[in-house]
């Protein structure tokens, strides 16, 4: 799943198999139970190496815990922007970027609480993560009022309002309730986005 | 401040002063610490109490903490309530609505951090936390699309929706930068949510 550099990315194959692995595990484990209850030993345990082996990786459990945030927010941004090559204009943009978060929350809830533990545990990654999407939400948001999609006004507040709604929607519609009709939510919240809630 | 009924609740005007003063206390100390890393020694000695005297009134850390926590949400439910009761209408209500919510992450960051550190400390406190929330807002926005003062719409998506885009707002623009400009933002904010962004 990592593709960015990211540090002491392993030179051979195999070498990246065991990190992928070890981050896997550490993934599994600490999105379960929670940063202070996962120990390394536990994460060894899940990936199937052995304990030594974890730290020519890593130098402990806060760094696979980084990489983990870090690697959440490539991920998502990857996915959406790959999901959104198609969009007709920035609000259809915008559309399929909330529905394809709202899968990722659904399909990789350990994640999800990874990021959300973050602000507790490595508040500077938990800090990039968000400053990282919001940058890019601003930008988009702000073209499209240059272009003249959506009306004009603060891209930044703007985007700050839609990250906040679509990480609380992930948890609500995506993380807790995989079964959610997310098709539906998304309808719902970009009616009210594109056309506004005044009658 | 805590006004609506709560477990041993003490009779007299100095118990309820104390229980109050170790409300304070936790608030401020697992607030800026985080609750592993606050004791109850610490609690106590921000109090100016014997660590025996807290006993009386708590079981022990974690039931300080959902107190401070149910202590939030009904505090921001009425100071809320209270600032919109002149509103003309519910979108008003909502504008003014986000604005309190905005200046309380400002002015109590603390009660803040509480909140979103609930969600892994005690899950059960946090969901009643943001699911009272969720009910009042769907009610109220239920109310609104019916009298014709919205359009129709899934109230419940919408209070989530809703919801989820102050809590960050209130991250972003109150409890980290209480210096920003709160009514910029709500005018920003309302803008896109009354009127909608497409152009």
């Amino acid at each position: 799943m990592t593709t960015s550099a990211s540090p002491r990315q392993p030179a051979t194959k195999r070498g990246r198999d065991t990190r992928d692995a070890i981050l896997r595990a550490a993934e599994e484990v600490i999105g379960a139970r929670g940063f202070a209850a996962a120990s390394i030993a536990d994460i060894t345990r899940a990936a199937g190496i052995a304990q030594g082996t974890f730290y020519i990786y890593f130098d402990g459990k806060e760094q696979v815990f980084r990489e983990l945030v870090a690697e959440m927010g490539r991920f998502t941004r990857r996915t959406i922007s790959e999901a959104v090559v198609d969009a007709r204009d920035r609000l259809e943009a915008e559309r399929i970027g909330l529905r394809t978060f709202l899968e990722i929350a659904a399909t990789r809830p350990t994640l999800y609480n990874i990021v959300e533990e973050a602000r507790f545990v490595d508040p500077p990654s938990y800090d990039a993560y968000f400053t990282a999407f919001a940058r890019n939400y601003a930008r988009n948001l702000g073209a499209a009022a240059k272009e003249g999609t959506i009306r004009p006004g603060d891209a930044e507040i703007r985007a700050w309002a839609l990250m906040g709604l679509a990480v609380t929607l992930g948890e609500r519609y995506g993380q807790r309730n995989p079964q959610a009709d997310r098709d539906a939510v998304v309808a719902e919240v970009f009616d009210m986005l594109e056309r506004g809630l005044r009658s």
